[in-house]
């Protein structure tokens, strides 16, 4: 079981079954207040005192804020610098806890499937189950989605 | 049918089978590119060129992007002031057309389902399904989420 994925990764790269850790993240109030200003500000996510009021225990981060954390140690873990086409969409997102400030953050990544595109020979659909992990070994987010990634041999061609 | 949300509501507001339409939010090139900057640095959200090249067809927002604006929206719409208690994820999110410079978005709600929390008394989850619309009135996003929201009985006890 490798600790790290792959870098530059084309289709032909994943493997069912196969489970990845890579990744940190250390998360900033001043960051959680910026993003939930910007796009969530509800209460628990910009003040310390309404966090703690509510059921998230104190200042949490936004799910959407967790979400693009997550999806940043994904560029910087494998898909930037590979043949990765974009993704059209999720099929689950669970928040299971809250994230705040201080917490550090790995990916855990399992290959749930690989399968080709009948229209489109030139790539092939990649399914991935992700979880964030918090420094407690908790997971704060589970996610499923497909990624479409080229084929290597449609790169070389 | 009424085309904006009811603001400040509590659960009890929230009717199945209602459908809202709301929001106005123009994207622009200096943020896609700003967000894919932080969170997502795939190619085809941070050139033009990559757009271009890409199945996308042009500088495209990241999908996590397009998801932050439409919870702005919500935020907006209903949600800031009212008695959400935040949401524990999503059933499922398809982005279903690119988001370039220039769209604008508007918010299309529907509630599909309320109901109460055995657990928790003093709450319920109202089951939401959410397009953001650009101006030609094409869905760009389709997501369907559960959302916490306090009861009016519990917020006046």
């Amino acid at each position: 079981m490798p600790d790290t994925a792959i870098p530059h990764p084309a289709f032909e790269d994943f493997v069912p079954g196969e489970i990845t850790t890579y990744g940190r993240y250390e998360v900033t109030k001043e960051e959680i207040i910026a993003f939930a200003t910007e796009f969530d500000p509800q209460p628990f996510h910009l003040d310390e005192e309404a966090g703690r009021a509510s059921w998230l225990g104190g200042l949490a981060a936004s799910g959407w804020h967790t979400s693009a954390i997550l999806m940043r140690l994904n560029c910087d873990g494998f898909m930037v610098g590979s043949t990765s086409m974009g993704s059209s969409g999720l099929e689950e997102v669970q928040w299971l806890k809250p994230v705040h400030p201080g917490d550090v953050l790995t990916v855990r990544r399992e290959i749930l499937e690989t399968r080709s595109s009948a229209s489109r020979p030139e790539m092939g659909i990649v399914r991935c189950r992700f979880e964030l992990v918090n420094q407690k070994g908790e997971a704060v987010l589970v996610q499923t989605n497909p990624i479409f990634f080229g084929r290597r041999s449609a790169e070389v061609a």
